[in-house]
């Protein structure tokens, strides 16, 4: 039987004047698009222009709700209650959800953004307030994960479809967290030994932490950048790499 | 055949740690309630509390969308481009409906805010704009908008089920438009006369205007308000009214 | 010689059509205002009002810069660079200069709010940060922080007069801090009760914690509030408290 | 006696993680530098880098209000009382002076952004409110308006220094105002064609409007881009024509 694996990315964060990412390039390559909803970047025109370049690639529509907080992307810790993630996540999914409609589209998956992807990945009652909210808007909504987190585990506890998430260009700890951003060995920038490390994720189950052991993992799909040419260039030679090894992209919700 | 009308009121317009409107209390009158999407009012827990409510009253669910302005709460004419009305009317509807599923429930009806509201009454394109992000939605969700107005007419074009509204507090120019807040004859503090003009909207299609004149006009739900002690007595003022008149509140969507 | 204190209350947390607050009422009783700045709490005309309404009064004007939260009212832990607070301190300090001058009146001193407030208690790197930054507007104003804190000796290291804060509707940790909100024993609600505290910390420089044992500390500055009647009601307690004791209430600033 | 201009340029544009506009390369040719205050662009991040790098090179500091529209950028009209964009403009000029403060600087002027600076050119009230709140702060700062327009009347009627501004890229109307960014002749491309109406704006207080009419103006300084490479690209053009001309570009401040 042939490997296949989903290739997400995160799309859609321009915010009004200000334009960020090669969401174009990126369309060409990915299977899924993690789609922001407005609270850590987005607004309402980029999420219409996102989601329809989306449908026409035929790339699986993901809402990728984040923290309200603009000005730190997202990326900064707030000490929120669960029951206010629950709500957030519920505001953020529905939004982009009223964007796939009016396209005669579906929403496919939903993935957290940044701070709320680390905090639901270690904190049970956060992971549940997010595998909840998305519960409770469609069952059939496919959550992504940080492959082996909490998130995953709250995700099967409500019953939802669940996609383990790899990183490629990013490093790992010996407990299966990612290399926070600010250590000096957190990325991979060589996309052959990133599409490696992918291969042998899927053959294997493995992935080599930074301490040298190896960590037992699922990758149902895999995060992939579009900042900049360089990211998209990563994105071009580790889908070649794939080819290579006989290895489909698809997106997950395909069957 | 007994007459009926619906009785609509803004809720949810609370934001974090501050408190607006008598929500509880205006809950046991109205029959829809047009609730904040988090733009001009409202916030995402506000938004899940106020649909719970509603819907454990048995009263109609309304996005209520208004323009991207806290500050102002969406009552300033802010200069918009047509599609980005539809684009902000999809974000908010989209977000409420979110919290409707959650409880099991519905959206009724969806009615734009203050200048937004302003707007679609007179402005041909952004009426079109937000009748046409309500039907990308779904199709059977009622358009709330000023009776006679270019928003009531764009409703049925986009073939959307429609209610007209009217105003038991506030007087008519004599183009059928609202006179504006900021004159001294707006607003009609008598609940007793109040009631009267609504009676004769029902059984007649007519009300004064401020110069005299009579206006013809359909009066399917009328805006009603809980700012206050004294504008939640004017509502309980007005439900005798109907009472005694042998009219029935009930809400828009209700066969 | 006659034993003096400075009342102190946070004011202008109003935004928008939000009203928030019972300022007159409490600008009757307190000798130095911390005036909300647009992050946490406040808007730019709200600012104008209370300023021109301290200055009237003839309280003690302050900055109360808060984290960029006005969903969570600046009272959520936010993971922030010094680097940012210093410079979020800079803005807020420097937008109610404006408001002072245009008054033709002085700001007399700088008390960053709720989880800032907490942070730079504790965090020495987030203390600095606040004091450098009131120290690069203006060498004259001064820090309010908690008593015994390291917000306190920041300010000192700076060269910037200082007010130690005490609180007396709060109880204390052993360690010196508050009692967090969330725990039952946190408030004293009898104002007998809490001028009795504060005249003992301004006779003997001791307060007792929740475990019964007693901590020194320095009272310059009594936080008091004014959210509803009862608050308001309480700050008279302690006035009249503070009166029968002798103890005049005098704005730190004045001489 | 020797011609000189002054050039301007918006700066400090960027906000968190997004970021506009080429300031480093804009500032090798500038004299005066509009720096966003946080409402329509920037944040203090941004404010106190860019403060930082205009002290370093000698330019001239301006304080630059917008609306309170990031999304809109500023660019979109919104209906506001003379009282509330007195206010606003307090608030902005304030917080930027504090960073102007910390790097041991002072303001030189105040410029109004977009929809703001259009507002003001023909709404006497906006005019009014934004001269009297720079006054309020500081009766040394220069006001930067259209030439000929409503808010330069308003600076003199304060009496405020002010500097009457032309567009070196943009075409004018017969009436003296910009030619909108809609209409296709709104740019001129050529930056010799800029060069040599400059120079005849210097030398003759003369324009030629799109109708070929000529329009009477004063020219103490001139709007330039820094957006893109071409942006840049033709600022060094102007400065080469300026100095084949034998005009300086001196900052308005400078004697």
């Amino acid at each position: 039987m042939k490997l296949r694996i989903d290739l997400n990315s995160d799309l859609g964060e321009s915010f009004g004047s200000y334009t960020m990412g090669r969401d174009e390039e990126i369309l060409e390559y990915v299977s899924s698009a993690n789609i922001a909803c407005g609270y850590h970047a987005g607004d309402h025109n980029v999420m219409q222009k996102t989601v329809r370049a989306a449908v026409n690639k035929g790339v699986g529509l993901g809402a990728h709700p984040g923290l309200p907080d603009l000005l730190g992307f997202g990326r900064r810790y707030i000490a929120m209650e669960p029951e206010d993630v629950f709500n957030l996540t519920l505001y953020q999914v529905g939004a982009l959800a009223a964007f796939a409609t009016a396209e005669g589209a579906k929403l496919q998956h939903v993935k957290p953004h940044g701070a709320l992807f680390h905090m639901a990945s270690k904190e049970e009652a956060i992971a549940e307030a997010i595998a909840g909210a998305v519960a409770a808007v469609d069952k059939g909504l496919i959550l992504f994960g940080l492959a082996g987190s909490l998130l995953v585990k709250a995700g099967r506890k409500e019953g939802l479809p669940v996609a383990e998430e790899v990183f490629a260009d990013r490093t790992y700890l010996p407990d299966g967290t990612l290399t926070p951003r600010t250590l000096p060995d957190a990325f991979i920038h060589d996309p052959g030994e990133a599409a490696a490390r992918v291969v042998r994720m899927l053959n294997e189950g493995k992935v080599r932490a930074v301490d040298g052991t190896d960590i037992e993992l699922r990758a149902d799909t895999v995060c992939v950048h579009g900042d900049d040419p360089k990211a998209v260039a990563f994105v071009r030679h580790l889908c070649g790499a794939f080819e290579a090894e006989g290895i489909d992209v698809k997106r997950v919700g395909e069957s």
